[in-house]
């Protein structure tokens, strides 16, 4: 028999969960001594930790730093378990969801698949332009950066040589701003020993916020302390300035300037990426869905939805919560003890999102931390915030060899003012600049 | 301009070395103090240590942990230049190699271009089976275990099912034999929890081997041995037997057998991988290039080449040095004392091979070694050829990062019995057993 018919049927009710991202693995742990069947379904086999996919871009981190496969983490749990699919529809009426690998019957199910990059209607740029939202992103990122260094050898005219050289980041957000400090740090410490033959003053760092700000959605302090220390690194500073179009080598922006780069990083916006197939109502602003303050999607008993695909209307937080971790992380607990309340006939308990703060890094020794403790708004910058933005992140990070590695490999580079993974493994996609065809047989050295 | 010409002109004799191998990267490094310019080409921009590729491919290691980039090793040496790029043909008359980033003039021409997977003129088997030859390969391999594995749960049919568990391993050599034992720890330690669902008794681990006995390149007691643990282990050996065909499904025994398998793994031999542009008289049996005792290729004045590519004919060893990486590394070094001599218009020094001895692991505190030490031969099994394996391996990697970085993922696969980078990354190239389109829509689970 085909389909799904090899998961067992424990007779008890299937709770069904699309997504392994934050939202969807708190809960299903949460999960673990309720009685339920537990069904996760991903489109890959891990877990990525997304906040540090720009150091895996930029060669600080290795990508089985900061991946956890769901067999291995939640392997132990008894009523867990795990497909390795893609959903592509949901049928509300039958209970049913259709997948890659068949159909799958649900008692509840838990839409947590997350967001994509929002390009906002611009096709070119969704073609040129790079994103940084998956694991097989930042290694594509990782070997283009330095697939163009290598060419660059080759090069002799100017604005070529730019193009391959120059990066262009759109996005002043935590992303957008770490991206930009981490090339900043590859380009003082680490090219210029790699790549002794190219002058790597040519090689410009270029952010372009769209707002007054960056780090906007963090206090006045945070946006004016990263600003300084960005422009103390060298990286150039577009605030109030869009990127109008992107060819794969000329950025027009706004203000009339043209970048030349083949290295244009997305980092302007998300949208969710929600499942075919329940109603067009429930689909609120941002292609999230509408819940209620349990996380239950408006006009379905049994089909819930958290983190960056849900948008939950609250008084402090009128156009949803910030598509971050913690409110998805907070949501996945949460539900995981409504579903206990559910089976037993009990209330289930309203979400309230308790936001502990922000934090983003800068490059080293420099980071930006709003943190919210007792009552109180504490600002940090420099020394003490870059140390708390580590300590949070390696807690963060599922799995103790994971926290031991990622903080090996950070005071290995600390130490070393080195970023030691700087290979080129697997296809790069970007197109030969120099003709192979054309040289050979031409120049000798 | 195009081609090569940033390439510095030092004014000083340039050798170029085609592979940065064990070979290749021992050279460069025994040039430091040496006259010359330095070019290594490579069509990668790191070195691989192969010996440890099957851990990659089995989990046990992160390919980060066994890469080295050819930059940030030989960053510092001044005289160091590399080129990413493959070497197509050599022009030895015009003193010039043909690469795809264009043409480049040498004074010394150095060929470690290392060997690849000898199928022995079988080009089905060459298409179907998987080889263990690069980083790709071992990822490759990983996915595709992985993947094969979660496609299993699908499956009813028993035939099919088997068809996914199985593995077959072809080749008694090192590499097979580590292989198998990795498979063999696999099934026993890890898969069990990982897949709850799926009876892992149905998993059958196949190593064939076309000669009397395993490891026929180590002593009586190490090839003894290695079949004891591995038929502990639950490994199927099969001795004197061949793989007559494989077409992707089926592999057919020279005794009439048949094992259905899609995961063939062929490390039953290798070739020597030539460049194009040398007379035809100096390539040997093997493709392998007739070198004299200073690792001069015959016939030539300025072509040398070594390690796996080279053959020198010694009263030892009158079919040239076994192609493994002591050779290699030990006519590296030798061959950069020689060329400082050949300049200072000095006698070069013959080689001599010094064999240390081989050592090969099986699984978790077993393995065998024979070493030689003070002329004398001594064989260990079990735990302590397992730690002086462990020791040997972790050493020779190139780098202290490496090596910590190694030590500590075995101590910790050691210590918890688990090999945990069990992530599919990248693409799966092997196809989807069952056809999607035929299961959705109808069995409902």
């Amino acid at each position: 028999m085909d389909g799904l018919t090899k998961i067992d049927d424990l007779g008890q009710p299937r709770v069904v969960i699309v997504g392994g991202g934050f939202g969807g693995l708190a809960l299903a742990q949460s999960l673990a001594k309720v009685p339920v069947q537990v069904v996760l379904i991903d489109k890959h086999n891990y877990h990525a930790f997304q906040p540090l996919l720009y150091q895996v871009a930029t060669a600080g981190l290795a990508p089985d730093n900061i991946v956890a496969p769901f067999r291995k983490v939640l392997g132990k749990q008894k009523n867990f378990y795990f497909r390795l699919a893609e959903v592509q529809a949901i049928d509300a009426t039958a209970q049913v969801v259709e997948t890659t690998i068949g159909l799958l019957r649900y008692d509840y199910l838990v839409l947590a698949t997350g967001a994509t990059s929002n390009f906002f209607g611009d096709k070119m740029m969704q073609e040129y332009a790079v994103t940084l939202k998956s694991v097989s992103d930042a290694l594509e990122l990782r070997n283009t950066l330095l697939a163009n260094f290598e060419q660059a050898l080759q090069l002799g005219d100017q604005e070529q040589l730019n193009s391959l050289l120059d990066f262009v980041i759109v996005g002043g957000g935590p992303t957008g701003v770490e991206m930009a400090g981490a090339l900043s740090e590859l380009r003082a410490n680490v090219f210029p020993q790699d790549y002794r033959e190219l002058d790597l003053k040519q090689m410009d760092i270029h952010l372009v916020q769209s707002g007054p700000v960056l780090l906007k959605g963090m206090s006045a302090e945070a946006s004016a302390q990263s600003l300084a220390d960005l422009q103390a690194m060298g990286v150039q500073v577009w605030l109030n300035a869009r990127v109008k179009s992107y060819d794969g080598y000329t950025a027009t922006l706004n203000t009339g300037e043209k970048l030349v780069t083949r290295t244009l990083i997305w980092a302007a916006g998300v949208t969710g990426a929600p499942v075919a197939g329940l109603s067009a109502e429930c689909l609120g602003p941002g292609n999230r869905y509408l819940v209620d303050e349990h996380n239950r999607v408006m006009g379905y008993d049994n089909v819930f939805a958290l983190g960056d695909i849900a948008l939950m209307k609250a008084a402090a937080y009128p156009d949803g919560h910030p598509q971050v971790a913690q409110p998805a992380i907070q949501q996945g607990r949460l539900l995981g003890a409504n579903l206990a309340h559910l089976l037993a006939g009990q209330l289930m308990q309203p979400f309230e999102y308790s936001d502990k703060g922000s934090i983003a890094t800068i490059g080293r020794n420099r980071a930006v931390a709003d943190l919210k403790l007792f009552g109180r708004e504490y600002h940090l910058g420099g020394f003490p915030a870059w140390v708390a933005w580590s300590l949070v992140h390696v807690l963060a990070l599922v799995g103790y060899r994971s926290r031991i590695g990622v903080a090996f490999t950070w005071a290995w580079n600390y130490w070393s003012q080195d970023k030691g993974l700087r290979y080129i493994i697997g296809q790069v996609k970007s197109e030969p600049v120099v003709d192979a065809g054309a040289t050979a047989g031409k120049a000798i050295s």
